[in-house]
């Protein structure tokens, strides 16, 4: 559907994620990043958890908006880079299981605002329940890409 | 404006609080619970950081969610919890400075939904500047408090 | 994926759009009603445009939110009723073109609480575009059915 | 708080508003519009009904989102117009009572982007009651302002 304005948006992206503390604060990884989609995994340990031992609804927020904020980054020139505007998440089901996975995906990108959207699955064995649904929009800012 | 539906309200909060490991591990505080608010505060360290060396978004989204819901907490009868069903964030300025104050506030509280609020706030010596705005809705769950 | 809780809601959901007034006073209609799904239609005529001449958004809003809400009210049982409790609504592009065509789809549906969506089209000839994308939170409300 | 950057703000809001078929159909008008700030009010008429004889929904989101944009284009350069990104919307209460009046305000006006909110309150003789809260995102577009 787009073209790819950046060919070297994957390794920008885990770059990017790299450099972001907070991620590995909550032992998170990216194993996917696709033109327009990546996904984050977090597994289910105790330093995450809310007070029932369910993953905090805030690590839930913390996924959704990183994964469709770099979906979002994987469309974008390389001179440019994204602040996220805002977000909206439902939470659907508790976030139980052994891990999450949150797949972040780009709804639409025009020149200065990008919408998209994630989904987030609590695993437990083969099995996915969506336990969030986050709609986001997202700026793009040129010539100020990431140091 | 409302009555006080259960008198033990703000050391439930607190309990509660300190058995949400995620807040630890973040090392949010919680200095402030009155009724029908609540104040996270989080300092600014290499931990929660994004790429930039800004409070990560995801981080003020946790603080922000977590100071909403908690105000809401303080107005339900002693039988029921809250939980949170769905919030919209939006990033008004990037979280510099030594620490986050996250002040929740309920705007509405009925039977069965409450909305609440939430102001994020980054600090700089004695400045505080708005960096995240949110509005939330909760559902008060009856007979299955918190265990 | 759900059980249909009551085989009439195709003549309940109808009979209550026919009884919005301020659905017909925009003009829509309710051609699509399916178990977890609707389809409104707006023509577009100088009555609902803002001052570009475009379909103002605010029936824009209208049309998501009611098609949206109205794909819940498929799903509950014969003794209840939907409250929408609340919405949040992107705008992609202007609504040009003949008309709208918003597609609201049940999410998930619990007993309680039910997610939707909506996605609005502008329709050019043969052409659709999306112009808006709603994410929505409704309230089942048991033995208050609509009078 | 904010400087006044087009001192003829309010006159281009009011030709604007006066330009809105829609706002017309439903028989709106703005008798309020200050620097960051308007007032949009709403007779409880038959035509914006819905099903059980409140105001419809969706005339509450057409107002609670124009009186916030409007708000947010008192503040803009005379070369600049504002797009409705997105917004959030919590209805709080029926909107019941003789009318509404939604006031809309901006929360914090940048270069780009303005973030705004809007109360929607029903009238019933002199008691107003809170029936919607939304929160709003616009963008800024320069040298296309309105025709």
């Amino acid at each position: 559907m787009h073209h790819i304005a950046n060919p070297d948006f994957a390794q920008n992206v885990l770059d990017s994620f790299k450099r972001q503390n907070a991620m590995e604060l909550i032992r998170a990884s990216m194993p996917v990043v696709e033109h327009g989609k990546t996904e984050i995994h977090v597994p289910h340990w105790t330093g995450v958890e809310q007070q029932h031992g369910f993953v905090h609804g805030g690590v839930v927020g913390m996924v959704a908006d990183s994964s469709a904020g770099y979906a979002a980054m994987t469309m974008i020139p390389a001179n440019a880079s994204v602040l996220s505007v805002e977000y909206k998440l439902n939470f659907l089901a508790p976030a139980v299981g052994e891990k999450l996975i949150a797949r972040g995906q780009v709804v639409r990108a025009g020149k200065t605002l990008i919408v998209s959207r994630s989904k987030v699955y609590s695993v437990s064995g083969d099995q996915e329940k969506l336990c969030a649904l986050m709609q986001q929009t997202l700026m793009v800012v040129y010539d100020q890409a990431e140091k």
